[in-house]
């Protein structure tokens, strides 16, 4: 029995997928599917959000991101509109009628989180917050778990057992970069954790390619590197005008770079014979 | 300026020297004194705890440690006695005099901690977790903030600034190694950022060489190191029993051993014109 | 410019393309074209290099590999036939057709190899082993340089850059895996590189999936994932009874896992419209 | 046994003490004894290093540094004077009485550097340049093995073996700082790797504390710190006129800081009963 025990392929042969349903739209999360989760880093405004939700349903994304509670490095930087941006999200769900994913730093939020949106992402930062972490266990609700930046494997399997162990089967990890010595990239993409992964467990594995690069230009070939590896998805950064963006900027996709990624990474998805979400 | 205003030298030229009292004991940490915190890593019941208490307080020991919330990698892993382990480390507080520092990380146990403990520490995991740090900023108690595992100085830096920003300026920094590729000890620590540190800040750098090392042979020539290189103290760990330990037993010092390697950081503190505490 | 001058494309927009003549075969490597290079780790005897030899050329690798003079962390390990070994890779190229890549690791081997290998390997370890760099520079003949354990991008490009200033053009560089703290894998592969790499550099970029994860299961999904990055083709290590080989087993695919590998790396170069070598 | 047989404790439990004499001076490297390596990163010239190595034997240094072949990441940088370099530092020698240490990386250079030199050095760049390290195992002669930039302990301690296993006892250790994700210093020096190797090995460990955090301010307190720690010695930079240095002058040492440092590292290792050198 490894470490993990909840999480192991060991334990559940079969795969996990997760099913989300919005009055509308019905998204599937897990082997054998391919999910798109797209959407601005932060958000900055309702006018804007609505526009690039529109866009990104139209273009052919499953789940809206947007995050309204940032975690920052620096105090001094914008930490996201807080809960006057979850109207904001809560919007963009009712008129797209596709799922949304926010971020949840502060448990003091999580009713409000709760009833407005689909997935919880647990961020890097906190992959280790274990206070959070025993929360996400005891509610009903996806949570999207990203691999802390110098987490190992086994650390972050781990972390997901820490919800699965609550009572929460509802887990998907979701690599972004880990730190290595590498300047010339945000982070590097760990591809073989994904392989890796989708061998020792049997939650869903998505890849964030914005944050694991901070160069858009990388975002295309690390997306469908990420599929190619078996990844059940990815999660990118599109915004409508990457030079304004409050964060995170140079890892934007514009909306035509994002349909152009999307066309291959379902070319690729068909190739493993997946179901487009 | 920098990044991290408040923490920097630019800001404040003269080093910040936090003051700790009990009934019975003042306690100073920063530049100029040589502080030693020890104890064990968990308080594991009330009988050992108090008897370690006394040994240490009588070897000459400044601070009392003791783990009560202890975060695990594992959730099956024993998580300290959590609150009714505030009861005993209050208890040896009282009878050893000693100012006490443990952990927090759930903002639902502040009160219980501000009001039984010296010093609150933000342990590695939670570096980055900010609405722990902004709760600190608000409290007028020292709060230790150790590195992250993989925290860059400036990151570490703009953590302490969350606290300072928040109107608390007792921020203490604690090395306790960073994540390498290096497999023989359980993390790299990282003396040259006891000598960067000093040079960009002023605040206290203490060095837990324990953590650092993982290997209780090695934690002495560490804590030397420490002391040459500029930190204000260490911070180790002392158990009776360290091979019946319910965690880090490994590098653990017996009463005999932390009493020689205090022996000789007090020559190498007064070699430096340091004030034992 | 660039620090690496000859390397960049500002330099040269356009791709090298390096050609690869035996008496019966012609193979391409660079953009535009995607090569298998394939083989055991080491050369182990004659019989059996030939044997894998024939079965690789069957299978449609289009270069052969096979160590000689081993590179090995331990003076007592096995270190590879040397000069004996020369003569049956020579061998297996007569019967094959195919051309072959070995590794130099020391100048004094410089003219037998030439005079019988059709790439010359540089190893990762001898990444910045200049004299054997400069001397790389002087010869007419395709050079694969291997990136160091912990190279950055940057330094990989400069140690190119010292073979292109000598006045060999034709380089190609090797992503094999880049060390981190992660042990579950024997190195962290890169695929970032690959993408920054393409968009930096002219040169023909080759991943080599077996020694970056260091697991026969991971070969696969990490060499659908580099072509699909961008990667100009990949080196495998395939072995007739991978339990038995004398260096590298665990990460050596059988002739039958090689096959089917190669059936989906082919699908995934036909949808980037890539000529197969 | 441990897989570094001939360097491990286990096979010699006594120190191994390296004598080095010119015609002299008689300089001891080894436990119990603190040796003082120093001079400009490379030799630039013939008037400034006869000066600087006056200085130095003034001041105490115990060995003369000086590179004449320089390992340098671009083709395109200034890589010491060569052959024209070993008549200076052989006058130096014959002018102060110090032996001389300097690096080899070509051994076509190896009977130049042998008859004019009394410790040879093998860079971090070769630190697995085996066919190297083999042709060291033949001499009878002193060489000093740096750590390679992401190399662990044990590897570094097998790149001893093969010089050992060779033949050869007289290997000296060099932790010179290792790789990690810090961009504040050049490199993270490893002091625990000090303390590690004094309790693995019976070899004699140097700390380099210029090229491990490539900062002058900080080469004093890491010093100090290695000596606390348990190093035999330390080698630094000092260069007259470090804003002027053709390599390296942001870690260079002018000679009145040597100086300085020289005192506080005198006092330490009489703390600890050390012969100084």
């Amino acid at each position: 029995m490894k470490s993990f025990a909840l999480a192991s392929r060991e334990h559940q042969t079969q795969d996990t997928i997760i099913e989300i349903n919005t009055s509308r739209k019905k998204v599937y999360i897990g082997e054998g599917y391919c999910t798109i989760i797209a959407g601005p880093c932060a958000v900055e405004g309702k006018e804007d959000y609505l526009a690039i939700a529109r866009i990104l349903e139209t273009s052919g994304a499953h789940v809206l991101r947007g995050g309204v509670f940032k975690p920052r490095t620096s105090p001094y930087s914008f930490k996201g509109l807080g809960r006057a941006g979850i109207n904001i999200i809560s919007e963009a769900r009712k008129i797209t009628g596709l799922p949304v994913i926010t971020e949840i730093m502060d448990l003091r939020d999580l009713d409000l989180l709760y009833d407005n949106v689909d997935i919880l992402q647990i961020g890097s930062r906190n992959m280790q917050n274990y206070t959070l972490l025993e929360e996400m266990g005891k509610i009903d609700k996806p949570v999207m778990l990203k691999r802390g930046l110098s987490a190992t494997i086994e650390e972050w399997l781990l972390a997901a057992e820490y919800i699965l162990s609550g009572g929460n089967r509802q887990v998907i990890l979701c690599e972004r970069g880990i730190r290595t010595f590498e300047p010339y990239t945000r982070n590097t993409v760990d591809i073989g954790a994904v392989a890796l992964l989708k061998h020792l467990s049997h939650l869903p594995v998505i890849v964030d390619p914005s944050h694991a690069t901070g160069r858009w230009k990388m975002v295309s070939p690390i997306a469908r590197a990420a599929i190619a590896a078996g990844s059940d998805g990815i999660m990118v950064e599109v915004h409508q005008n990457p030079d304004k963006a409050l964060s995170d900027g140079k890892q934007s996709l514009t909306p035509e770079n994002f349909s152009k990624m999307l066309e291959q990474i379902l070319q690729l998805a068909a190739l493993d014979g997946k179901t487009i979400s």
